[in-house]
Parts: C-alpha cells; structure tokens; sequence
C-alpha cells in the first residue's frame, strides 16, 4: 500500500484519502525522495508526451516543416480544444498539405466548458482537431511525412495506421521512451491510450529519471538531448498550447518559464523536469484522481523550489465551495508528503 | 488501511485502484459483511436522502399537500436536472404557493448533458430547480410550511433559513437521522453540504443499520416505519426521479422495484435497504470515486441476491472505451469484494 498524499477535508475532517507514490530523482539516477512504491510499473499515459514528441525535433521534421514554438508546445500537449489549439494543429497539418482527415486520434469536444458551449449555441461539431492530442498527433504525421518524403512514398499513405506499435512512427517514439527511461517497453505492460496510441507501464523511478535526463540533457544521444532543450524552449514561451486558460500545467509553466516543465497525464499522473535543480519528478495517483495529482504535484514543486507561492498553494491546498459559493472544504498535503521535505 | 475493493484495467493490467469500506447489516444491527474499517465515522452525504425525507412523510405535511408518488420520489433525489424532476420540484412548490426563489440549495445545470446542451441552445439559464437537490429542498420547504400552518405565521418566512442546522425543519431532519442510525448527530463531525444543509460523519455500520431498519421498519417509531415504507413505495413507483436517464440508480429501481431502494452519495458513497433480505448496505470508496462506488455497489447486488444480472454486471465489470470507441480497459471487483461472498 503507498501513503495517503492528499487528504480532502470537508469541514474540519478528513472525508476523502489519495494514495500514491512519488519518486524524484537527479539525471544519475540517484534517488532525491522516494514515496511508496516508485519500482512498481505505471502507465504515465499524458504525462510523457514530451518524451513521445522527442522524435519529432531529432528526427529533423520539426525543422523540415519549419514548426513554430507554438506548434512544438502543442505536440507535447493534453489541450483544452481552444480556437488556439484548433488552429495550431490545423496550421501543422496545413504546412504537410495535409487536413484533420490525417489525424488517428478520435474526436473530442473541447474540455474547457465556455468554448463548448459556444460551439454548442453556434451548432459546430467537434473534429479530432478539437481532441486533447491534436498536437501530438499532428507531430507523428510531421514525423510520418519525413520518412515518406525520405523513402519517395506518398506522404498521407505512408502515414496511415501510425498510432500501430509497429508503424515506423510508433516505433521511433517507443525507442526515445526506451532511451530516456533505460528501460525497453518492448519488455513492459502495454495498454491503449485514449488517443489509440500504445502506453507502456513503466517504474516511477524510470520516469522521473528520464525527465532529469530531459532537462538536464546528461545521459542522452546528442539528438535527444537538443530535442529536449528544444521542445522545453517552445514550451517555456507559449505555455498557453500545452494546457489551455485555467489549465494548472499552463498556469504553472507561464510563472516558472523554462525552470519547470511539467505535465499530467490520465488516471493522477505527472511528470516533471526541474532543470536547474537537476531533478526529474514522476507521480501517481493510485486511484487516478487528477485533483489529487495536481495537488501533490504543487505541493513537491513549493518543496523543491521552497517557495510560498500563493499559486501553487491555491492548488495544494485547494478550497472546495459549493453550489452557493460557501466554502465547505479544502485539500491538504498528507503527513508523508509534508514530512518527506520537512528534514531538508 | 481499507481493502481494496474495485480495480481499473488498462489491457490486462492494473492501472488505478479503489479502497473503501463496506458493511452490511441486519436490523437488529447484526453484522452480515464487513470489510475495512466500518466504524469510522465517513460522510454519507445525499446517500442519505431517504432519512432526510422521512419528516416529510412523518410529520404529514406529504398527506397536507397531497404529495404523489412522483414528488416524494423527489425528495429522496439526486437528480440529474431534467424537464420532469424539474416540473415535479415546481409542482410541489405550487402547492404551497411559493416558488422556487423558496428553495436555498443554489443554482446547478443540469448533469444530464443533452438537456444541458438543449438548454445553452436555447438560452436558457439554469435555476435552483435545476440543482439534483431541489427535490429534497421542496420537501424541507413542505414540513416548514406544515409547521407555519400550524403555528399561525408566515410559510414563507418561517421556511427562510431552513438550511440552518438549528432550523425547526433541519432540527426534524437531524432528529430522523439520530433515530435511524442510533448515533446523535449532534456529537458526531460535521460539515455543510454541497446543497448547504448540514451533513454529519456517521460510521458505515449505523448507516447501514439505518437502512436494514428503513427496509423492515424494525427498530424505528411506528412514524418513521410508515413514511420509509411509504418513500420506498414511492420511489419503486416512480424511479426515474431519484436518477434521471441512464442513472445508476434509476437503472437498478426500475429493475428490481420495492425489493431494492438504493442511492448514491458524492465522494463515492452508497446506501440500500433491501427489504426482502432484511439487509442494509453502507459502503464508501476511500478516494470519493463515483465509478468504483458503483461499481462495487452493482457487485454487492449481484452477491447478496445471487442474481448473473448483465445490468447489474455492467457496471461492476464496466468497459471502458477511448475517443475512438475502442475497448481500452474495464473496471473489476477486486479480491476482498469478491472473495467477501465467495463462500456464502
């Protein structure tokens, strides 16, 4: 069992608990803080999209396709289907003379409730435009069309089927997982993401290990090294593409610019790079609970960082209100999280 | 630490968990099932419906204002905010002659999310006939009016504030539950709710009690007897009220009529009264997760009366799909749960 990290109070009691572990780690290898169980395998899902967008900059595409930060920031993004990220995505495909049709992601309604309902007053539909992977997706055609344009195959042809584990695509972005983690997905639990692409389930101490790696650039090929700096620089200037208004990832990024990356993933998980504490950070929530993984999450960068940020603390300590607006609740960091950096 | 009772399945592994507690119990308060921690004092929030409205019936303000099936079934809702549980909370306000700017649990859009996406087509706004508690709330302001009637002032105004703890109508509410569950509430933790009543931290084990006694009217005053019995008539009459379409709860009543009462409350909280079984069932997911609450619950039905039920095999067993429709993953009861009626 790993130890209780969030506790929801309603009122002055404890009403819900979310266990997890955690596991932050330098780009040795060496174990900052450990939380539970951090060798037990995970599946990320979201949260290594930076790691899966690796491809698209070393592969020489990204440049191939002269791709602005913006779009870089979308490849490695869970957006919230915003007019912005519409377009953003739309402008990836335009520039490979391709439309959403390209796109194997499904279609989703945005998440963010204002822009789904006013698409709903106006009668739009969604497309896979609108899906929360739109970007990442949009970079594994860019990626896909390189190695069409490379071997003369036509482009939208060769990139049909590309969310396969065993398209070319797919298996560039399992081997920059395997590279970054040390450890081969080939051997690891496989599942199918939302998005239709494989996840692999890999040990909180692998993933925060490769996150060091990513923003520190130690123990990585040259290619993956310049790919992580690179992707890490779009995002530090349009963090609004990986997350969206409101959205914690992008509210975060847009306060610590390139001194954090961060990003959730589905079922309470996060990943982080620290760059200039040399630490990589990987999180889970055991019941998946993205309220809990983002409370943790805040409550470990307040710790890292060892500041009294009133943003970050809005989150750890998040105030629950009810249908009246009155306060009746709040989240807390639990003993385990709190005495983890008590010492230090 | 509780068991863990539900597990998620991405492919064939574990992705999240659920612990949580349950107990079930007869109405002498002999204990039939227990697992985890039962006599922890947890919130029951709305799973606690049907001892809040036993005052309507008890204090025969629903005799009064000739309260039919429908409306009674309301007050013992969460309802998904839908044209009918809409028009029965105003049916039930009309009969006192009041409206809804009577009724104090706030404003909330519909769950439901057609009707939601109707009514922003439309321009509508929601209103506090619209919150999933507005049929709970017509009740209270029922007994109030009943009282004013009685003491020769105001309904109107006497009913203002009747979700103060120490109200007349909350007083009656509080009472109900004391007597059901054996515990005065007045000693035990408390919080405000989301529909800004007060809501009290009682252990599963009382809880339960309260509902084998609701299910048998053994253990309860001849008042309470009659008007739970008269609740789970009304409710087996008319069940879409308590739920709405596609509604757990609405979904298992329709199936199983009066042999089953059942309700979900928020933060992963069930209860039941299964009157032919002379059983009660209390049971609460550690996280506050809807899914495995259901879950678990369905599992516990499908055990407790030894039914192969698909319905009921739906949602312990759910499937879970991507954007794309693809089966990714399923819920399950875990060991403890299964193991719990393996050898019944």
């Amino acid at each position: 069992m790993n130890p209780v990290l969030i506790e929801v109070l309603r009122g002055c009691d404890v009403e819900s608990l979310h266990a997890g572990a955690l596991a932050i780690v330098d780009s040795t290898g060496a174990v900052h803080t450990a939380l539970g169980d951090i060798e037990r395998p995970i599946f990320p899902r979201s949260a290594v999209k930076l790691l899966q967008a690796l491809p698209l900059v070393a592969s020489g595409a990204a440049q191939a396709y002269q791709l602005s930060d913006a779009e870089l920031a979308l490849a490695c993004a869970s957006h919230s289907g915003e007019p912005e990220h519409v377009a953003t995505a739309a402008s990836v495909l335009a520039k490979l003379g391709l439309t959403s049709d390209a796109l194997e992601c499904g279609t989703q309604w945005p998440t963010r409730e204002p822009v789904l309902r006013g698409m709903l007053v106006r009668g739009e539909l969604a497309t896979p435009l609108h899906n929360n992977c739109s970007g990442k997706h949009s970079g594994f055609v860019c990626v896909a069309c390189l190695m069409a344009r490379n071997a003369g195959a036509e482009p939208a042809e060769f990139a049909r089927g590309y969310v396969a584990a065993g398209h070319p695509v797919m298996r560039e972005v399992s081997a920059a997982l395997s590279a970054t983690t040390g450890v081969d997905v080939e051997g690891a639990p496989r599942g199918i993401d939302g998005c239709s692409i494989p996840t692999f389930a890999l040990p909180l101490r692998a993933l925060a290990l490769a996150f060091a790696r990513c923003g520190t650039g130690d123990g990585l090929s040259d290619g993956h090294a310049r790919a992580a700096r690179r992707l890490r620089q779009a995002v530090a200037a349009a963090p609004f593409m990986v997350g969206g208004s409101d959205r914690f990832d992008t509210v975060v990024m847009q306060a610590f610019g390139e001194r954090l990356f961060c990003k959730i993933g589905a079922e309470g998980v996060y990943c982080a790079a620290l760059p200039e504490l040399g630490l990589g950070v990987a999180l889970k929530i055991d019941d998946g609970a993205v309220r809990a993984a983002e409370a943790a999450f805040a409550a470990v960068v307040q710790a890292l960082f060892k500041t009294q940020s009133e943003l970050l603390r809005g989150y750890s300590h998040l105030v629950l209100r009810n249908w009246r607006g009155r306060e009746v609740g709040a989240l807390r960091p639990a003993a385990a999280l709190v005495t983890a950096f008590a010492t230090r």
